[in-house]
């Protein structure tokens, strides 16, 4: 699933001068750790105003940064004039999310020229110690001007 | 759909306090304004920190609010001892949510003992014009303690 | 919701047409029952060749009527040249599907160029007494040639 | 993802039991061709009753044996007085299900006491080429009588 062969060479600048657009990002915390033709990798530690009810990570913090990270893991592979929009995704919440440090993976299963599908997988825990959390499936529009 | 009994007369006053208790919502600006058996609004007006690339409110915010309007829609009809926990969602983003008020209106379609599905519809634009931006479709646990 | 204005006249008869080509249709026994422009209803009387392991209807057959109504009601509002194919749908099973007869409902709820919105309603039970057993939310691309 | 321990040591038998009671299995035509511990292999021929409008598989059947691969996966860790009810499913239709056969494998990705997450990836082509066509996400709830 990883040999994706990017459009666009200057891919991983592309996402980071997105990621960086993206002040929600910042509001949370979130950092951009990992950028490959089709993968993405965001990292967001824990801090007291990200939380539900029991002192977690709230579920749509985990969504905003997996959705982010799928979104991005399918932009590396657009083309220099396009923009990426999310159509839908789904997530599903396996564990509480209780950890000092969340990580969301996002992965292109299927990129087509109008519609790309990705899969996220966000982990939660401690840098030695990270167990998987949430697991979202995702549809990318992308957008040509 | 909307004549729910309540198990808890309080779920009114016990909606607020979870709500008041989600640090994530004061981070985002977020306001509970609507509390009915079954029915739970979220309220979000727009700020410069909750964007993604364009400038719209970010998915992730979407998201955010819809999950807790969902949420706090099924916590209405649930027993006192009781907590709630996200399974799941879906959800579409049917437009840009370009505007500068956010509303999430959580519905209760099917409540069960142990899980209860929602239907959440997210509005986006000014006061007097919204329109549907993004719909979920929501599962929730029923944790008793 | 329901006042679209279908670009192509002959809509009804473009989705009789194409419903009489589905053979999985008439292998489950599923009649087309209404079609107007963003709406679709597919019924399906029971039989015991369509069960799961309790006797009830399985939620791929539930799934199967509920992806054609919707794809159908997408399609009413689609131009002449047009196809129409399912990206992705999330269903939800509210109840068992236990009943002598099972009616799916599609319904537009955004129509976009390339990408087209809808939900699903299925109700079981017999003529007099029918109950929500599943709601569908589905995501279609409008294929030109 | 695949060391799990079944409670119960008859999994595999009270799958093929529980299998065979479902009659839509034989209507389609379809097989179980393997069966883990949190793991199910369902196998379907293609056949002039399953198609949709283009000769290619429903996309209703493919989400019929996925729903029941991914079921059966989650069945096999269940205990000895369990029945298995899916909640809710997404599936999302990478390619059209153009092809001679089509399997199904479902996998556990969390097994808790009263809901287990299960992945399933379908693949379509002939015996020598498959190719994946759809990726499902599912969450079952785990009955006790």
């Amino acid at each position: 699933m990883s040999n994706f062969t990017p459009e666009n060479a200057d891919f991983a600048e592309r996402v980071r001068s997105s990621f960086e657009s993206q002040s929600i990002m910042q509001l949370l915390g979130a950092r951009l750790v990992g950028c490959e033709p089709g993968r993405c990798i965001i990292e967001l530690p824990f801090n007291d105003n990200l939380c539900q009810q029991n002192g977690f990570f709230h579920a749509g913090v985990t969504s905003t940064i997996a959705d982010s990270a799928g979104g991005y893991a399918g932009f590396t592979l657009m083309p220099a004039n396009a923009d990426v929009l999310t159509v839908e995704f789904k997530i599903s919440l396996l564990r509480p999310a209780a950890g000092e440090l969340m990580i969301a993976q996002g992965q292109v299963i299927r990129a087509g020229r109008n519609l790309t599908f990705t899969e996220v997988t966000v982990s939660v825990g401690s840098h030695d110690n990270m167990k998987i959390c949430a697991s979202m499936s995702q549809t990318l529009a992308c957008i040509t001007r």
